[in-house]
């Protein structure tokens, strides 16, 4: 017979899952009330009201999708592309390679257009793509690169997809709660993003949203949709007001605690959330400079949640690592793919970007120099965080 | 701004979810783990041993997939049936059709197997298609058809599948936990179930299993899995203790609540477990006779955790259900396809299995009946109820 769950406690400072706040797990707590329930309906209305204002989008198709992050990417893809379909995919990364691999799969062609780990898509690479072939159904990229920290501007290439008449979906599932995403004045038509990250609500669910061109996409596909699952034009007659068709059992309880995860959003307001991002990144790289990391992007192009950073010689990453998980209880993320074993991905997303955590580490990053001989004299690091903070608070 | 989550409280005896143990609802309220925390991995050992067991399988590959019931159908679909494949499919209700559905949406060919809705597929029907047809990839069927109640026999049609050497895929989202599910002996190489139902978790997650049969077809494609999300190849090495390899983030909070279900159900036995199901099933049948409704399968053929039955001409299906929601607060399912309007479905799942809750049920129907006029003496079907109880407690 298996042990009562007994968890150590973890500062979860990594690319995902972040903090939850007690208000969220107490209302994924509660107890169920059935998927075709009035009143559970009228909390799938909520969320789709906060979702709609999230996104800064009028969409009548906001909803969340009952998967990960990488089920709402299947269903941007798989709802909008038939076989055939040209597809222009931007990668600098993971996660947008495995964009590529999504179009692949339901008989796309890709069209990859890639720059280096760590540095943006140039809007003029997909631009010179768009002029040079013929009609692409869509352009796909992603808009915070999990897997290096990069943030990617995403308004001028939607300019360029309302040009060239082709769809634009983007992977926001790391930036959205934590700098803006403005899907309508951007011209997105696929949008989707996760739970985990920004947001603060556990894993298990993909905010989702469709413009009005992408649902008409959808009606006018030759074939039907790969996956019955995601196929969208059936799960939208669960969420739409006017049919509440069943479909498949929604995860009722994951929606309590995204309704209430986007309530703290709302509570604290968009701009001085995303505020609070960006300063509590800016002191961390301060202290991670100070400690001889280097940041992978651009320092104007680096995400305000997500923070890659190249280790210096002289600390060893996975013993590192685990150190900081076993003695100090903090995760922070490793390297993906080509950059495993060489760069750091430090998250401050949502609950978790706070000025306590970002000391917090960086006192626990200098004891462990201090003991592991790579770093001499202590300090450092948390006298340029809080020189930082302290010019924001004087400013 | 939106008000805080206030709940009405609801005894769920329709098709599902299932009222949540306590201790469930708080396992999955503890503060998160990351997903490749390696305390959060134990988790994730625990949960493949303890769905083996429930499984009655040896199968290495036994996991909770990241979505619902209708996820778990999809991946079995996806993964094993590759464009061309032929299917016998058994249809004699909603969630064969959409098996067959699933089978075309991955380009195989599905021959359908029907019989009434109601009524089992009777093996040798299989059988005889086995015979006239040239070589079947796949045999898939649903043990317990959620539409109608009916309790299909599974271990013959695995011996035929054996003897025809095709996979076979079966649906035991609302059995599993409720009724025996043997996987091991009765051949069975695909077979996923839902949370909600006789496991009395949320919704959100697909316990899944595969033989090494099954893995070694998918190992065999000759087309990549058309799903990203759900090919269980990539799916399989963030379970497997040997590779952990990132694929998607776990939905970590909804994996508590299943571990601490899944002890739950080991605590109580499954012959016990099992029995309680039937008792209580019993009961509630003998009070729904009394009051005139109409069982739609065979006595010996339905299910021990979901009874659908015919209503009386006198009653409406609407109001009543609505009047048992509001007044008494009580979910029951009503029919699908078809049968909308016509018949209930009415379950006993899991933690909703009770004799408090079957004679709460009956009695509140029985005030409505009185109250509408459709039945003139009350008292017949909790009496019928009592006799099925105390014969029970009396042999």
């Amino acid at each position: 017979m298996l042990q009562d769950l007994n968890l150590p406690r973890r500062l979860l400072l990594g690319p995902g899952p972040s903090l939850v706040h007690p208000r969220v797990l107490r209302a994924m707590a509660m107890p169920l009330l059935g998927h075709l329930d009035p009143i559970f309906l009228g909390l799938m209305d909520d969320i789709q009201t906060l979702l709609r204002w999230l996104f800064a989008t009028t969409n009548p198709f906001s909803i969340a999708i009952s998967g990960t992050g990488s089920a709402g990417m299947e269903a941007a893809v798989v709802n909008l592309i038939e076989p055939g379909d040209a597809v222009i995919v931007g990668i600098n990364g993971v996660f947008g390679a495995r964009l590529a691999t999504l179009v692949e799969r339901c008989g796309g062609k890709a069209i990859r257009v890639e720059a280096p780990w760590g540095r943006i898509i140039e809007p003029e690479a997909i631009a010179s793509v768009l002029q040079r072939s013929g009609p692409m159904k869509a352009v796909a990229m992603v808009h915070a690169e999990t897997s290096t920290g990069v943030w990617q501007p995403i308004e001028p290439v939607g300019r360029l997809c309302r040009d060239y008449n082709a769809l634009f979906i983007v992977d926001t599932v790391t930036s959205l709660g934590g700098a803006p995403v403005e899907v309508d004045q951007w011209g997105i038509d696929a949008c989707y993003s996760a739970t985990q990250k920004c947001l603060s609500c556990p894993p298990g669910l993909a905010p989702f949203t469709l413009s009005d061109r992408a649902v008409a996409a959808i009606k006018n596909r030759r074939t039907p949709c790969q996956s019955w699952y995601l196929d969208m034009a059936l799960v939208s007659d669960y969420w739409a007001e006017q049919t509440r068709a069943y479909h498949h059992t929604a995860p009722i309880s994951m929606l309590y605690a995204l309704r209430e995860a986007l309530r703290l959003v709302e509570e604290e307001g968009m701009v001085i959330r995303h505020a609070r991002h960006r300063l509590n990144s800016d002191a961390l790289i301060a202290g991670l400079i100070a400690l001889g990391f280097d940041p992978v992007p651009l320092l104007d192009q680096r995400l305000p949640m997500l923070s890659c950073v190249s280790l210096p010689a002289s600390i060893d990453d996975a013993a590192v690592r685990a150190r900081l998980l076993t003695t100090y209880g903090i995760e922070i993320g490793g390297g993906l793919g080509p950059l495993k074993g060489k760069v750091w991905r430090i998250g401050l997303m949502g609950e978790s970007s706070t000025e306590a955590n970002v000391l917090t580490l960086l006192n626990a990053l200098e004891e462990i120099g201090i003991q592991s001989g790579w770093l001499s004299t202590p300090g450092a690091a948390l006298q340029a965080a809080a020189r930082v903070y302290s010019c924001a608070a004087t400013s």
